[in-house]
């Protein structure tokens, strides 16, 4: 009753709708992810999930896993191939970026995407980010998470020849007004053609890369 | 002496630097086209150009064009392969704002990209774009131009199963603050991937195409 | 002493002042419950109303009944006349947004009207909408309840010829700055003439579509 | 080419399309008019026109009208019936929100509605209003235009017992910041059920009260 | 040590410093109240107080009071006269901005003036100000306390011929900006000469009140 | 037609309704300064006035004069006591405030008030200030007028026993925001009892410093 | 794994990196601190630490310090020289602004400097900071930390003839919008070159002051 | 008689009262600078100057000079003596930053400092900056001036081991508001300990840089 999930999604994105936990009830996101579970025979992914959330849905489905971290319920059937050779690198400028980098880069995963991180390689000290040079080139889709000032989506957007995504976090205080300075900072990036995300959503970050990564 | 012109760019990222013309004087952009010109052979760029810029470009190099609507200077050498099968399609929600699309078409087409027009089909009206499903499901890579609500990149963004450029435009009046809520609107799309330009930065979006249309 | 409740109003407009719960007492809120339920014989609402403040209502008026997820409290005279033909249709963009469309639903049948309800059809799966474009046309006026970036309100709109109330919601994150994304959108609808409420003001879109659907 | 007119809406809507001039050329607003001129047989609007437009519109259509206040050209064709007991009341809270206000107003009578207008009666003079009580008793519907702190809205909300428009106006300075103070405090306004307009939308005020004017 | 007392502000000022309480400790607001007890032999006022700072300070001072409304800790040793012939009148729009105008009130009381109050007089159901029109007249200076759209500060402002304080209130949600609007708005008010304060700012209101009530 | 003027104003409040020319075209500021000049016999004052605006009063009212810097349009009859005694001071920050402390201070003269003026007595040189002890000492009343981050008011505020009126002026660049940063200061001022007008409203000023003087 | 310190940062800046807590896990803090501690012969700071931060920490470092008032845990070794005769000033303007005076001051001093603090010298009371202009003079370098309109900033930075840096603070409610009224205000003093820091971070100033201070 | 100069100030902090041209009439910018000229013995700047300044300036002083990059009017009677060893080095992100730079290196040269540029090195092409390292290596203190997302100022306060002052300019469109993004990223830089000025406040960054530069 309460939902229409859109189960022609698959079919036309090619990937099953992404269930979106805030402001649902327990209940609510267990219904829409036991249906969805039973309809498909992709993975299944809801976002932005509890731990409660998460124990809901497991009393429906027995197979659904959650990764704390990146707060992400899944089923994880392996059925879509997966290319060992053109990987998705996921940048964080701190550690403190690292929750919303893993929601990027499991969602990668999930879609059928090699992922590989970089984290902690922040401008401060730019040598750091200078030294995965070649990880840089070696990428085919980039997603740079940072907080602050966000600066290093500049730098990589410098640096690499590929689309580079950039997630603005809510990692800051004061001025950074929950991300919105990383946010306004990505988008006026002196590097050309930048992609910039909504603060903190790793998940549209994932979701892109993968659609890029995909093409041939 | 003025310009540390970043030579090293067509090489690292596959065209030369762009010049990004407001706040220059005439004299700065012409000596700086004169020199990209010299030391490059590829295309070269002038973005958020006016004609009097175009004209002291002209004087220095006689290959010099100018396109009044997409606001850039270029000097067109053809020497790109074009893939004809691969296009970019770029559409806009009015005609208000065709402007903003020219500058993100010319970029691509410059950068070697074959590039579709699909204007004034914003949701107001929805049967119109319904009507374009077709050029959607054909297109590789979609720009999206829209000023207001921006709306127009959400339903995109659920229909294709591809990347969707959003660049807000800064049409409308009022609490469309010059372009800053067609951009809130399309960092929050619901349709999942969806990537974000600068407020009418219509040289990023074209940028950012063409690096995705070149992937294989 | 504290309060000066409006008892003119039901005679001016129609309906009783309607108790705005937030920032009062539980010994305010059910004061003046009573002392309205006692001088009117019409429907009585509070809004904003949280358990606690039911049961302290509850104590003094034992017909006081409460909708937790519209958070209202109301007493149910059934005393207005219900015109079947015409109906309010409450539409929301997600399943997050429900308890906002609920507290416009309640409020608008408290106050005389039928309503029928049309959950998550958000602009993500366009089809979802479309599908229900006869309950639109049928329709006698519509509130539309949707977060993040709100563009279901455009698309109904342009749909619609009939009067569209939209209500901006909280849901969301980082970018949706707790509605004021979707507030924004809406009030830069390019659909011609769509009404706007205050984020998450479900109870005013039920006043108003009231209002609108008693015209003759 | 430039523009795909919505030809359906005339049919879908009851009304044409109604082109928005601002950053539009000359040619294309005149290509446009005449263009739905032709397929139309119902009044044509063009908004936010200047006097320029209008020149370039009249060399094509002969009977374009244009009203400099309202900054509308328009086709006056006179085939809709008007209802001449149902009026709509038009009221400014000072002299200088009356361009607002004609804008809403020209757009009602073109759409087959009686309007009057009832300006300067702001909250600084109260019984200036008072004084207006049995015109807000007659009107079927009342639009409100007023800027600076725009407290005229929630005052006529509280005495009407029909829809209110609001239409908060960029008159005023400093912290009206072009009318964004205006709209904020009509969204917020203490009366019930209140519809809200972007700053300076006239237009939208129009179609939204011509077509509640039109229910019956 | 760690704080410098301004006890020359009773002699400068006619009133000893007034503690805000908000990021101090209880050792430190004690410390600090029970100096002024001593150093003064006026009344002490200590705001935005919790009780459990009020526990503090208790044990050092036992004539302390505390007014949980208000939000304020208190010695009044009534040493100073009180005219009963000129009164600050506090009214409020509704009952949930009551706390302000109490620590206005309470503010004003203890720095010698006569106060009477009038709440729950919003412009939504403007007869019940009407009705007060002759309080309002004999009044000698008038605080308004008011959240949402704050509109009453503005009528208010034009009926009266003597100085209106306004606050504005945080009461109020969405678009209401904890208070912004009603701050906005009161600075906007088309009545010539309100004065305004900051949100939730009752303690300034009150002395500014004084100020201008002990003046002859 | 066009205009209500409040002709009870003055009976009301004392003065006469006053001008507000900016959105008004010159005929309507001529009518309405023409109605009021024959109607009153007090003072006139028009506000925010261009000189083009005055010629067309002129036309109408030869005894209208013109303060350029104050921009305001007046007619000075005399006819209102003034006491010498009891003076207004106006003080500025900088040079460049002094056109809003012009305005504020011809209000203030019209309406029947002795007005002193301190200019360019900003806290970047302290020393400045402290030499007008005594004036400050002196005054009814103050109003400071200052622009940037316009602490000027709070140091007045702490010298001074009697209201003092803030004007944020919009005198500054950058993160001035056009003068938003000098009201956000004054607003937070931690003197007690500052109270604070709309950016750049010298009128209102002077109206409230006019109402607080004519006090006893 | 996770992070990537910054071992080259002691040699290229004369400090190891400084670990932000939030938004890291306890590991993740106490992992990093040991790291740091090992390779590092100098202090060891970690900012914006929690009591059970410092726990974590405590386990494995057992130097490991913690200062609750300025929420920094650190390792004391003393080895860095102090320079008696030049000192760094940190003042605050109320009593409420003193923990981030504190991690300013701590910083400095575990970075090699002497520090005084002089509290609670806000503008209110202009003689209690003219009663310090001596240590103003002997100061090397001036920390100003200051909350609601942070007019202490520019005063001090009117009277010093040596770099004042000023801090905003969170302190304050309201319109002092959690420190942003302060941090504008500071940034356009009119005191000429103030160099501000973000919205709390006593940790940024205590770093430049040290470095301006040890210049020779 | 309307300006009270700051003639203590050469005294009191090294440097003479420097004019902020704009809201100043010429006249009074050539009074207040002749003035300036005859009372003090040292250079003499008058900032944000038009040339129509200069002219009136230069009537009244015949040795007054003007840099219309820097939109400086100014003295040089070369009375300070200069070291030439330690130098100020002002930097870059781009062509159009260089006003800002030029009114910062003039102000620092004024105030008798050695000064270096080096432009257009910002971090889209990261090598540019790092071949300029030791030019950062050899300057006492460091300017940077960048627009957009102002990165520069992190990468150099990570590279630099001496005090880095950031100044944010206007350069940029759309998100960039005028030089908000560049200032809201410089203050939330992860680099520790940079200095923050008002957007395009060059002359401020000039006297800081002069203060710090100055002190041994
Ligand atoms: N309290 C603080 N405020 C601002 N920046 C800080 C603070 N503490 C540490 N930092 C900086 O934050 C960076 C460390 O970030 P992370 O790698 O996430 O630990 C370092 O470059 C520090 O200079
Ligand atoms: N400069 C001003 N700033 C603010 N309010 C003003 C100003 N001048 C006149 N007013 C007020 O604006 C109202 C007149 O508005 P209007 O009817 O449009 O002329 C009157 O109530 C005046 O009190
Ligand atoms: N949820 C709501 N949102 C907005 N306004 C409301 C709401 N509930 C009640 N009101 C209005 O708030 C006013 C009552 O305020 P009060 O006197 O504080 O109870 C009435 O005029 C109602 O029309
Ligand atoms: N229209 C544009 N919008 C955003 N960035 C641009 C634009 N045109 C050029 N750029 C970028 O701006 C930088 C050039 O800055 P500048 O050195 O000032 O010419 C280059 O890195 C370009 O990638
Ligand atoms: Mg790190
Ligand atoms: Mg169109
Ligand atoms: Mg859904
Ligand atoms: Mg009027
Ligand atoms: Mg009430
Ligand atoms: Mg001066
Ligand atoms: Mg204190
Ligand atoms: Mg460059």
């Amino acid at each position: 009753g309460f939902a229409k999930i859109d189960h022609d999604r698959a079919k036309r994105q090619g990937f099953p709708e992404v269930i979106y936990c805030a402001g649902k009830t327990n209940e609510q996101i267990a219904d829409i992810f036991a249906h969805l579970y039973q309809k498909s025979e992709q993975n299944i992914i809801a976002s932005r999930a509890t731990l409660e959330n998460y124990q809901a849905v497991l009393a429906k489905v027995k197979d659904a896993k959650y990764d704390e971290f990146a707060r992400i319920i899944y089923v994880d059937r392996d059925t879509m191939p997966i290319d060992d050779k053109r990987f998705i690198l996921v940048m964080t400028a701190g550690t403190s970026d690292i929750p919303v980098a893993k929601e990027a880069g499991l969602t990668a995963q999930l879609m059928g995407n090699k992922v590989q991180y970089c984290f902690d390689v922040g401008v401060a000290g730019i040598h750091r980010l200078l030294s995965k040079k070649d990880l840089i080139d070696k990428a085919n889709v980039i997603i740079v998470a940072a907080g602050m000032e966000g600066a290093l989506a500049s730098v990589v957007g410098g640096l690499a020849n590929k689309p580079v995504i950039a997630v603005p976090t809510s990692v800051g205080y004061g001025a950074s007004f929950h991300g919105l300075t990383a946010l306004l900072s990505m988008l006026n990036s002196c590097a050309a053609g930048v992609a910039v995300m909504n603060i903190d959503n790793g998940f549209g970050a994932g979701r892109l890369a993968s659609m890029i990564n995909h093409m041939r």
